[in-house]
């Protein structure tokens, strides 16, 4: 029986683990959340897991649950998500939060030796080398959620790292995958907003539509397997059916392949190193499918994905500066009060205004990050 | 530094592994070796790796070569071949001959101890219940070269053999992949002999025009794997590309992928569970590509593929019978004495003549053997 913390779980992650977790009672217990601002999942989630702690956003939500729920402890705001994160009787803490507060829970949770399943982009993207610093020295397991790194993950089990020749991440295209660049001048939020293989929030899909997802998730797999950025590769693969992949110095590559189920990597991640069966995927079928089409990447359509690499390979809090420029962007574009292509300025005007620094500490990440969206702000 | 046994030295998958091991002098030696009737090419193997031990076909070969490289130890005929399977400074037998002639080697290599590389059909399909009985019992690993079952092998790295659902034999469709089962009435040896994407020798190049070589590699994968014929499934995929995949009970999917090269299933049988680099292969590019396909197998079409899995959950000496039966009309074939789709008559007319046995011992199985021969040898 492994023993769960989850860190938003009234999200679209947080929900399909919970339903991972009902549906292997036996394997798994959900023994301390965090929620956002959905009190009302947050008490079906209470009533039918029972929980031993819940984070809430803020005190009066708390006291409000804490009346009706009497057995159960309950904290709230940025101490209450690490007091999930870090409690005591859990084993492994998925962090599916969104956002930068993702950060600090994660740390405290690797200080006190959890193993992490981790959905939060935000904290390898921003804090890379320090999270993996911590990782190591306490020899906790980093496991991603992330079809993609999740897909690597997969395909490098019994195989050394020093063996890698690349990682190549697929990436579907997004709703603007069919587009030239002209086009992107004048789609709508509600165009962006319409993934062709994936159901998700609202700022995941922007940054698929603009190829900022894919730019977050190389420098997410840079740190998690250890890989320099020339080593890794982005395909146009827009039937999101082979999830990534890894190349050996053999020339040999090995693939995970699925159909879009975000219940697949997370489970895995619960599971690992072995697997349970799911109960009511879609299993997938290569001869019904047909055909699956792969493309180079164009860098020239999609720019957001040349500045992270750039970013990335920058190091510092260059990659923090791009994240939160790249938020505040999209936020300004989901308001309707920017163009879609205004995001890319937006994120190279942040990007060409930051002053590096070599090894920053957290303190200095979240300094990094507040000037982006400052500076962003007042160019909208 | 790991010593090879070589049997089959002078044939495709034999100078293929010759090259591997002249790439990596530091990794792997060739201490002994089998050839067959070519002793041009067995005395430049002789003069370049400079082995211990070789064996040829008779004793006039052996004495002719004896005379030549007084240091080298010469045998001939099946106790040649199993001097070299055994001989004692190897530690992997790599077991590249044609035929039947392949089992009593692998027996003996299996009973000395060593790991055994199996690029010979014959071993798995006419007695898998003997070779996998003794392999366990002597706890020798059997490591695949076939390009299907290396790529099954590789994708099944770090995970449980308990948590597959499915393997999946990709199949390019042979020669005929694009023909119509009335086209198949008049086709010639030389279209035949002309494979898409693989450059084989004859016998296996009609195997796969007539999808007896998929059949042989679905009841080799029952036996290398411990998979019920009912969880192997073929999936016609005409770029071979993907070399096969496996699924598991997660509905997770992990496949091996890459250009046809024979050259890697070899050198990952020999650098097992590591991998070395392979200089001068010629890595995949999927954007090149473009497109990779897929469809449902016809089973109306190959009927060979279906004897194969009928002989298969049958088990006892049919697998034997569908094999010898199978080489007998494909070289009556490429004797230009009977067609094309007489072939899988033949095999059937054997099939149905013979009278199955329970858990047979290799007498049986070599008596089953010769009589499915001269059966089908009547009726050509």
């Amino acid at each position: 029986m492994k023993n769960i913390s989850l860190l938003g779980a009234t999200g679209s992650i947080g929900t399909q683990t919970l339903d991972i977790i009902r549906q292997h009672p036996g394997e798994f217990k959900l023994v301390a959340l965090a929620v956002g601002r959905n009190l009302e999942l947050a008490r079906k989630i209470v009533s039918e897991f029972k929980p031993e702690f819940v984070a809430v956003q803020d005190k009066s939500s708390a006291d409000t649950l804490k009346a009706e729920y009497p057995g159960v402890q309950f904290g709230f705001s940025e101490e209450g998500l690490i007091e999930a994160a870090v409690y005591a009787k859990s084993d492994i803490l998925v962090n599916a939060v969104l956002g930068s507060v993702g950060l600090s829970p994660t740390l405290a949770a690797i200080e006190a030796k959890k193993t992490i399943a981790i959905a939060n982009k935000e904290t390898l993207v921003t804090a890379g080398h320090i999270v993996i610093e911590a990782a190591k020295r306490n020899q906790v397991a980093l496991l991603p959620v992330d079809s993609e790194h999740s897909a690597i993950f997969q395909a490098l089990q019994g195989e050394k790292y020093e063996n890698i020749e690349r990682l190549i991440l697929t990436a579907s295209g997004g709703s603007f995958r069919d587009r030239s660049r002209a086009d992107l001048e004048k789609v709508t939020v509600q165009e962006a907003l319409n993934h062709p293989n994936w159901s998700m929030g609202a700022k995941i899909t922007i940054d698929s539509a603009t190829m900022m997802n894919k730019g977050l998730e190389v420098i997410e797999a840079h740190w998690l397997f250890s890989i320099p950025f020339e080593k890794i590769d982005v395909l146009l693969h827009k039937e999101s059916i082979i999830h990534s992949m890894v190349e050996f110095h053999d020339s040999s590559m090995i693939a995970q392949l699925g159909t879009p189920d975000m219940r697949v990597p997370i489970q895995y991640a619960l599971t690992y190193p072995d697997r349970l069966p799911l109960p009511g995927a879609n299993r997938l079928n290569l001869a019904e499918i047909g055909k699956l089409h792969f493309s180079e990447m164009d860098f020239e359509r999609f720019r957001c994905l040349h500045y992270a690499y750039e970013a990335g390979k920058a190091g510092g809090a260059l990659p923090a500066v791009l994240n939160a420029a790249n938020e505040a962007a999209v936020a300004a574009f989901l308001d309707g009060k920017i163009t879609f292509l205004k995001i890319e300025d937006l994120i190279e005007k942040a990007i060409s205004a930051h002053k590096n620094i070599v090894n920053p500490d957290l303190e200095a990440i979240q300094e990094a990050d507040k000037e982006a969206r400052r500076l962003v702000e007042s160019l909208v």
